[in-house]
């Protein structure tokens, strides 16, 4: 078998059906392969950046994705989104069609290289950012290849492979069976000790409490999670980067925790439990309200391969089992008083997701506070949400219905990246509803992938703030300053100049009214809402996050403090 | 004075008058200095990967440029960018505002990182892209910032600097004096005997002649190389990276030498040379013909800070100085056989650019002969002229005008630098008149940046392909096959849709007459010419010249050899 069908073949065995990238002088001929093999389908992107965050946006619905790109020009114009994957711990495969092994072994110079005959530079570039490198060759790409999948799989971590161009078509011994996804067994006492470990402390405590950080959704325990809650009659919260890993629904979730930035009466839940259970969770400023999430003494560390329990530290365990292991051993709790949680829950269903009043009357100019409430009753079971960064982050402070996913980038927050993840997701699940909240600045560094999602007769709804530019960095430093400005498009025009003829439904929105009536347009074909919006006007949650990340990245002697350099909440 | 002011300042002193980037949550201060300081001039980008590219345009035309991005998700959408600065020998300086010194001395997870509380990995994948790379802290800054932009302008090469956010706004004693951007003086010894040995081979010979590449414009060297070869009477090459750098009105220059891809005679005159004087030479398959290029034995290398004859390796030299002591040592030539230079020039001159007959009539169907025959009429004096990859490459076979720049990434050859580039160095030369040619595939890449020059008041010509994809790739691999195919846009109708009521001349052409009205309109406004042609019509010497890249790339086994799986010259 050659080297590039046994690989297009294990991608395909991995459950990978679709290839992102940009055709590229050294990656033709795996293309060719790619086009004559027929089982896996070559989505063009316009550019590499992109291929990247299609691949991720992929990846977090599909399991495993993967990118294809040429030398340097394409593998570094990925790069972002790949470490973004890093940050994210979402699997990704990111395949270089590189500089052919004749002229690695000779030392030749090349286009798409340093022209110094050095061509380590960029696996070099990428060790930082991937859970794995390697150039293949005829030698080593039985092996490396079945590593790097399975690494990016089992780490939930992006790789990196190099496929020289001349080495495609060469033909070597490859293995008959069938490449298996899955982890190698758990140390039998490790296992044990580890669930016994937890299930005790859990058993014994009276107030244990479950906190959950993305990793949930990528070592899917999320259903597991569940199961546990309601066997322990347990309180469930997540991080805001693990937005709807827990059904937002589901009886026993009680909201988004962040130190001081929760929700009501999640964060005395979560501080006060006698147990926590912790899946997953990397603190950071932007997850923790700013260092003031205080976990309890105690707290239960689970991750994808590993269990800390106090002084003890578990290895050769992997999540899931531990899990199912916990789930088996607990007792059915009936007797916990429900009620605390119950009332959490209760009143969340009746909090306003946003200020009372915001329904405004339909000929009112549009705020983002009757923006973001309209977002709430638009949002429908099942849809895929995506978030760019910006005011746009005030999706995490709406309650999704059952079955939503919610894409976003917390930890990494690249500018952007939410088109071409709305393009790889859209790929992986094109019979979902899929809603893009995307403002202007955000939205100008990947608009044209537009062109590809509309080539590929998708219908997502696209909603985009037109507020004049990075509204949510007027709340760290320059409310006023041109630096803070973008250019003023024609956003709703867009779609028509980038795939002419095509059935869009385009509406420019300044009015609540006008919301009201693009939001009701039928989602058979894409909807493109370009909604104006004064670039003062904030929700108060983003602009006083944004106050206090000024504090934490200036320090005392920053500018933000000045007179007016800063958007403070309410200022418009 | 404040660390932001100073590394503002010594930018300043430095040459560099503008800052490309994007404004993000680690910037923001040194963007209020900048804003406040009201020396330099912030160009802000719909995002990093352009910035880069601006700020490698800039550099070619001023000498210095440098860009403002964020930590890690701007760093790492610029990095394709800066390493392409490093393959062409740019100088730009790429300025991270990065995390805190604050979180960096905690260990604290940040978002726009890996959230693992390790802030090195940046650096880490920067260090083989950069000449040199530093985290700017409030003990190191003054050494570390001239060092920095000192490496850059000394070395002709990019460098990153991370700029913690928290310490901008700290005051260091900082120098007095100037930066002075300047070569320690050379070794006296060193010098006087690479000049003697260079002045007395050039001088013995019968047949010397010089061989430029792009390093010549780099160090500044190309009225002195034509000083050289007017003072000997020798004649005059360049490779394609160095397209420009020698006026191609000039007397002695005799055309490109690219082995056997050379132009009529160039090749007898390099490789028949009994002493030939070698600038910066980096020898790549695109600038060599794929390695048939073969310079004389004893050929002298001379480079930015270095000069090789024969054994004799001569460092602590630097270019300039050993050209002129050479200009100086050499006697006058009046004796030399003019002849074989004189008929060069003399070909070169009645020699049609293009096919005879290309010239069609004004109805006919536009083929690339008659547009580019069309182009070679449109170029004027001064002009500086961009090409992005693609069947653009044909400029290469044209004769530029007196006074023109030629702006193009011959070794890196990244889709869509083009349109990037032509930002920057319309900034650094917003007087002269500038001529983007660029192809479908490319400008998609970064066609969102045109809303930056409309913002800007620029007013290049810019004259795109619509073919339908990546032509070039065709005669590689894949000539009807649909991975090369882009989506279609409305490419004549985005200016309007970027800069809603831009004053801009827009055209789109189908004949040789619709060209020829759209070329007679006035340079007054932005000039957007799309120019429609068949996907499979191209230039012979492109197509000829991918179908070999593909033997090169892809070796005896590739698929370049099937059936018809790839265009040949002349297969329209």
């Amino acid at each position: 078998m050659t080297i590039g069908d046994f690989l297009l073949r294990r991608l395909e065995e991995a459950g990978i059906r679709h290839l992102f990238g940009v055709p590229g002088d050294y990656n033709l001929a795996l293309l060719q392969q790619l086009h004559d093999g027929g089982t896996l389908e070559w989505v063009g992107n316009t550019g590499e950046l992109v291929s990247s965050y299609a691949a991720d946006g992929y990846a977090r619905l599909n399991g495993l994705g993967a990118l294809l790109v040429t030398n340097a020009v394409g593998s570094l114009s990925a790069i972002n989104g790949v470490a973004g994957s890093y940050a994210e711990h979402v699997p990704t495969i990111c395949i270089c069609g590189s500089i052919p092994l004749r002229s690695v072994d000779r030392g030749l110079g090349m286009h798409h290289t340093m022209a110094d005959g050095n061509f380590d530079h960029f696996l070099r570039a990428y060790a930082p950012v991937t859970a794995a490198q390697a150039r293949i060759t005829p030698r080593n790409a039985v092996v490396e290849i079945d590593r790097l999948i399975l690494t990016a799989w089992r780490e939930k971590l992006p790789v990196y492979m190099e496929l020289p161009s001349d080495i495609t078509y060469l033909e070597i011994e490859v293995p008959s069976a069938p490449l298996v996804l899955a982890e190698p067994p758990c140390d039998p006492e490790r296992l044990r000790s580890s669930i016994d470990a937890i299930a005790q402390r859990l058993s014994a405590a009276t107030s244990p409490a479950i906190l959950v950080d993305a990793d949930a959704a990528r070592f899917g325990v999320a259903a597991d999670l569940m199961e546990l809650a309601r066997k322990m009659q347990a309180p469930l919260a997540v991080i805001n980067a693990a937005k709807s890993v827990i059904d937002e629904s589901f009886p026993h979730y009680i909201g988004i925790y962040a130190g001081r930035g929760s929700e009501p009466g999640v964060r005395e839940v979560i501080e006060s439990s006698d147990c926590l259970l912790a899946i997953g969770y990397r603190p950071i400023e932007v997850t923790t309200g700013d260092f003031t999430a205080t976990l309890p003494a105690g707290t239960i560390h689970a991750r994808g391969h590993a269990v800390d329990i106090g002084d003890d530290n578990y290895q050769a365990v992997t999540l899931k089992e531990v899990l199912r292991g916990v789930i088996e051993t607990v007792p059915q709790v009936t007797t916990r008083p429900a009620q605390p949680v119950a009332a959490l829950a209760t009143a969340r269903e009746s909090a306003p997701a946003t200020a009372p009043g915001a329904r405004a009357d339909g000929s009112a100019t549009l705020t983002q506070a009757a923006y973001w409430q309209a977002i709430q009753d638009y949002l429908r079971p099942g849809d895929v949400i995506y978030v760019d960064n910006g005011t746009s982050f005030s999706i995490l402070g709406l309650k999704l219905p059952p079955g939503c996913t919610f894409i976003g980038s917390i930890n990494w927050g690249s500018i952007g990246y939410s088109v071409g993840a709305l393009l790889g997701a859209l790929t992986a699940a094109p019979e979902r509803r899929h809603v893009l909240l995307i403002g202007d600045g955000s939205f100008q560094v990947t608009a044209q992938e537009l062109s590809t999602i509309l080539r590929h007769d998708h219908k997502p709804a696209i909603l985009l703030i037109n507020n004049g530019g990075y509204t949510i960095e007027r709340g760290y430093i320059g409310k006023n300053e041109p630096y803070n400005d973008v250019a003023n498009w024609s956003y709703a025009d867009l779609p028509k100049v980038l795939h002419p003829g095509a059935p869009v439904r385009s509406y420019v929105v300044k009015t609540c009214g006008d919301l009201q009536e693009a939001l009701a347009a039928p989602n058979d074909r894409l909807l493109f809402v370009e909604s104006i919006m004064d670039p003062c006007d904030a929700p108060a949650a983003i602009t006083r996050s944004s106050n206090l990340g000024a504090e934490l990245d200036y320090g005392p002697r920053g500018p933000q403090h000045r007179e007016n350099l800063q958007l403070r909440p309410g200022a418009m």
